[in-house]
């Protein structure tokens, strides 16, 4: 019954005028998520984006830029080289390939390092890790090229691990559905004005896609207690927005640890109570990125027994 | 550079009466040593024990028991293999095989799942997890068979991760020498009349056994900045002694987290300061052994860098 719940994720920005990456159609972006070992679920869209909801997570395409998402046992890399072989190295400006790490590593098809040795022989990068190697640390290749990000274009990841409390046990019941838990997370009211897509799935796990114009976010739910882990990534503007966001999702998941990743912002956690950093990172990327990584604790995890193998 | 300071360890008790183990002479444990892809560097030995200092790490053998703990990348499972050839199982009173959570699990040789998958073959046993998957865990198996441990057997494990301070910059400092890191440690204060063997390797890390009639304590330090990894191990009687000892180490190697493995005691941890508990596993095997194992953060692990791979 393990399930990963630790995501692999790639960002692809292509030069304006190279390709429309939306007219590539659901097709080739179906074999894409193929590659990946993940199927398609459903789809939304908007002027700007289109959202796929998938069995392993999600992907977002727009006009110029892709985001994928994908958790379990995939193959991220593998949906990577096949979207590379599609485009000329000189129409990228803008790549970077992360791996959170895994509760269990060797359940994997490829470790990190396999996976640059790779995309190397593709894109000329540079790998990094954030976070310590005893415990929470994130993985990180990017395309070694200059590039001058949009200042509204900032990402934040909030991934909660070993959730409890009611909301916790009502994710751990079998057989819910997704409307049910996305009153019990309260979407409507934290994510106003955006479209949702989302799926339960059975007996457990929650996914959500949601759109606004250019603005994503998206919600993938692992809740088994031995493993439970909950990401939440959004390009909205946190440092207005995080603040009630984060707090909103920590104190109704009572996560016993908490990861804030993000690009070119950085979020007041004042409002996130009793929690204590036990890592901090900061790197700033040849791409013109700055990146913090943010690693707390909670409390106690009480909810660690024994466990037989 | 990168050295795995987390280690494998394996005990063993075998029936008074069926084999006398120290009789089996250095040649016989030089193979033992051998299988898991170490050697033997020197031996110190007193009425109770011979205690083998070895390139990782450290074997002591008594009449009745063999403890053995190995680091780096060894196969100590296949040094288990080897020993349990020469006995009969029904002269097996305890056998317990225990793994470290790696800092790279990737760079060993075996998974414990792939370890014992081998035991198994030769022992029926049960295995466990104590810890978290996320952070810090301990993976143990042990022989399905009723024993009752004496009173003064007791083991308890110091590990400490991410030490900091002047003495942590000292032993990163290159061709130091086995007296002046034995002085720094003050190792003839906390374990009086201690028979000492110690070794400092080349250009980093040191290694040490201790031998009190029947007692021990061994000391392995990997103190490389990244995946920095200091282990105490002893089977004095930390009730009573455990407090000072503990509270010396950590206060002189400053880790930013540590972890305590017992067997059959419950040392006070009152005079180790600044630490807050984020993990505690209780399990009461069948052979008799109450194990406890704690995690402790003592502070933000500021000295973790992004790390260019």
């Amino acid at each position: 019954m393990f399930f990963e719940g630790s995501e692999k994720k790639v960002e692809v920005i292509v030069r304006a005028g190279s390709v429309d990456l939306r007219t590539l159609g659901r097709e080739f972006w179906s074999t894409v998520v193929q590659k990946a070992n993940a199927t398609i679920l459903s789809v939304i869209q908007n002027d700007a984006c289109d959202a796929y909801l998938l069995s392993e997570s999600s992907l977002f395409v727009w006009r110029d830029r892709i985001l994928m998402i994908t958790c379990g046992v995939t193959a991220l890399v593998d949906a990577v080289l096949h979207v590379l072989e599609h485009f000329d190295t000189d129409d990228l400006l803008f790549f970077c390939y992360q791996r959170k790490n895994e509760y269990i590593p060797s359940l994997q098809k490829s470790s990190f390092e396999e996976d640059i040795r790779k995309l190397q022989k593709h894109l000329p990068g540079k790998a990094y890790r954030l976070g310590s190697l005893d415990s929470h640390h994130y993985y990180l290749y990017h395309l070694e090229k200059e590039y001058q990000a949009q200042p509204e274009d900032t990402t934040s990841e909030l991934l909660m691990y070993h959730i409890m409390g009611p909301t916790a046990d009502f994710l751990r019941t079998p057989n819910q559905t997704a409307d049910e838990t996305r009153r019990r997370l309260q979407i409507e009211t934290f994510l106003p004005g955006f479209q949702i897509d989302d799926y339960q799935f059975d007996p457990f796990g929650y996914s959500l896609n949601a759109i606004r114009g250019d603005r994503y976010a998206t919600i993938h739910i692992t809740p088994q207690s031995e493993n439970s882990y909950v990401s939440f990534e959004s390009n909205l503007d946190m440092e207005q927005e995080g603040s009630a966001l984060f707090a909103h999702f920590v104190e109704l998941l009572q996560p016993g640890s908490w990861d804030l990743m993000t690009f070119n912002c950085n979020p007041s956690l004042a409002r996130v109570h009793a929690t204590k950093r036990i890592s901090f990172c900061e790197l700033g990327l040849d791409c013109g990125f700055e990146i913090r990584y943010q690693h707390y604790q909670t409390r106690e995890n009480t909810d660690i027994k024994a466990y037989k193998l």
